[in-house]
């Protein structure tokens, strides 16, 4: 049973995603369909492309992964297939793939992608101008699930030429880092961009973030009183700021994008 | 693998649909379960059928939808299995199915619908008053799924005497349309009950929504500037308003019901 | 298809439920995923315990269920799988199962529980101290669902040294019941923790909660006016306070944990 992913920001209140698995089970009725998320905030690329980027590792080789934030739909945009990490990603080229694809090209890696531009594997019938990932992102990616193979899709590209997306990155300074948040999860535990290996966990250092000190990390959301900020090393190796059984963003009225400092002693 | 689909307005907090897919799993398993959503408006028949009629046609011939927004649950109210349209649908008997079925019947196609009376087919085990998702319509619809003809579900009756609903419907005036909203979806996209075929889009008309005047057509959401109202056929081939990469019905105070003019020029 | 269910407080925002269902995929690609629920209030520990105490037994024999409500993960807090009621659950080891095992115990049934202490059958690669719900809960309960016997997960454990949960219980008093709201459902519904068998429906009673007075119960949710605030017998044979075509607790300003009277009149 192929493996095939849905990441959107259509939620789940109207059911587009009901929709869009009708398609697949009329194409593909074999396939595995698991859903990472519906509920990327609307329109944004950028957090679509991070959740997609943490989750895809956890899946099984073979998987398809189909990822639709996409405002620009029924516009140039394209739409692209591409072979990486021994998964396929199907998705509009608006930089939703770019951290993958660039992690990919980064370790040498082969990565292999086209243009959808072949009608046979999208939806028979009337093709909507905008609701692509029932008409054109689902089909292709049942027909990928069912063996169809990647260049039938449509052209080649270079990777090179697919869509980029700017991307957090933290600063080394003076005395240590300036990281930034980049995700906010729903507990409201607070992930920067700061990894293990850049950190060095092993070195003194006092964390500022929003007013609040923090002096080295903690093993994991337990280790301290309720309501305590602490920080530690999370389950994707980032630095992240949290609350013992709260919700650390709203403590320390904390944003994606906004500046955490990291202070060698 | 058989497709069953649910929609209902229990949300999915609570285990309600977990327990009626795990009475769905044990009666047939092989049956490929697929939310339509869970997040109709509690109590709002009109919304779920609404939903209902707009996802299931892309669903696989042969699916079976169960269908559950079921305010008089436990009263005098019937349950009734409709075929139609190549598909089967389980559902209390309160409107949830008319839009589906009078358009069969204005199509002049087949319908053949049943009571739910036949005890055998519903959750063997104590049958509560309230919770029929779980006890008749899950365990109906997990039967129709393996196999078990419709008649064999209770006795027949005739399409025209199931419940109907009360539905929007565009008033041809003077100089064009008085259309309504009928849905407005998460992105805060307002549908209106206003089709292409009546529209005629060739024409040259203005929209009047809340204040606001469109004229004419963008051909998707991506066409305009970030936070411009327009409007569009949708992926359903209705009119609708929207805002680029916005919520047009915070940015207008629209809501379902209200009054949207079109007038030809 | 052997049924695996999942039952967390992590939410549907972030992937991580992916990430579970993509590690499980992986090891028991044919095991049947069901959500009960991913919105148990974060670190709820009570919640989770009761929403699936009360799902459970509506999944087939031989179902696993992985649940994690664990707001002590990566401390010293044990983990554990406990096969009981036919059925096998993979949890924390801090109260989540207790409901379920001091029934089973006071039904005079077999309890048989382990130590997840494997670590071969732990996902491979590095193991979070943050994150077991997709490194160590949902790999066991997978190795489960494919058919790994239980006492292979590691050492065996007595059910009476699992970790208790304090749990709401009715008083007896001199003319009735000190109930509790035990849980507030989507719809508003307040459920008691008082049941059909210890009420005795049979006899005069009277309702007071939160200055409301009702008297007797009526069959089910429709056997009322719009808005009028009701008490029945719940699907699960609860005494249950709702609200026709409403929301009981928002009317009434009820939360868990307050008090419900009942007095034989």
């Amino acid at each position: 049973m192929p493996v095939l992913t849905l990441l959107t920001d259509f939620g789940l209140r109207d059911g587009f995603i009901g929709m869009m698995k009708g398609v697949i089970a009329g194409i593909c009725p074999q396939a595995q369909v698991i859903d990472i998320t519906h509920a990327i905030r609307p329109q944004d690329v950028r957090e679509g492309a991070f959740v997609l980027r943490r989750a895809a590792p956890y899946f099984p080789a073979g998987s398809v992964h189909v990822a639709v934030v996409d405002p620009g739909v029924g516009t140039s945009r394209g739409a692209v297939a591409v072979a990486m990490h021994g998964q396929i990603f199907v998705a509009p080229d608006n930089g939703l793939l770019w951290p993958l694809v660039q992690e990919a090209l980064t370790a040498g890696q082969e990565v292999q992608a086209v243009r959808l531009e072949n009608r046979q594997y999208w939806r028979q019938g009337e093709i909507s101008r905008t609701f692509h990932g029932r008409d054109v992102f689902s089909p292709v990616g049942a027909h990928l699930a069912c063996g169809v193979p990647l260049d039938a899709l449509g052209p080649g590209i270079q990777p090179d030429d697919l869509e980029r997306l700017p991307w957090f990155a933290p600063q080394r300074v003076a005395d240590g880092w300036e990281a930034h948040v980049q995700y906010i999860d729903h507990f409201g535990n607070v992930y920067t961009d700061l990894d293990e290996d850049h950190l060095h966990p092993e070195r003194d250092f006092r964390i500022r973030a929003s007013g609040v000190k923090l002096t080295g990390l903690v093993p994991s959301y337990g280790h301290g009183q309720p309501g305590q900020i602490i920080a530690l090393i999370n389950s994707d190796g980032w630095l992240e700021i949290a609350c013992v059984n709260g919700n650390a963003a709203q403590r320390l009225g904390l944003q994606v994008g906004e500046t955490i400092y990291v202070e060698y002693l």
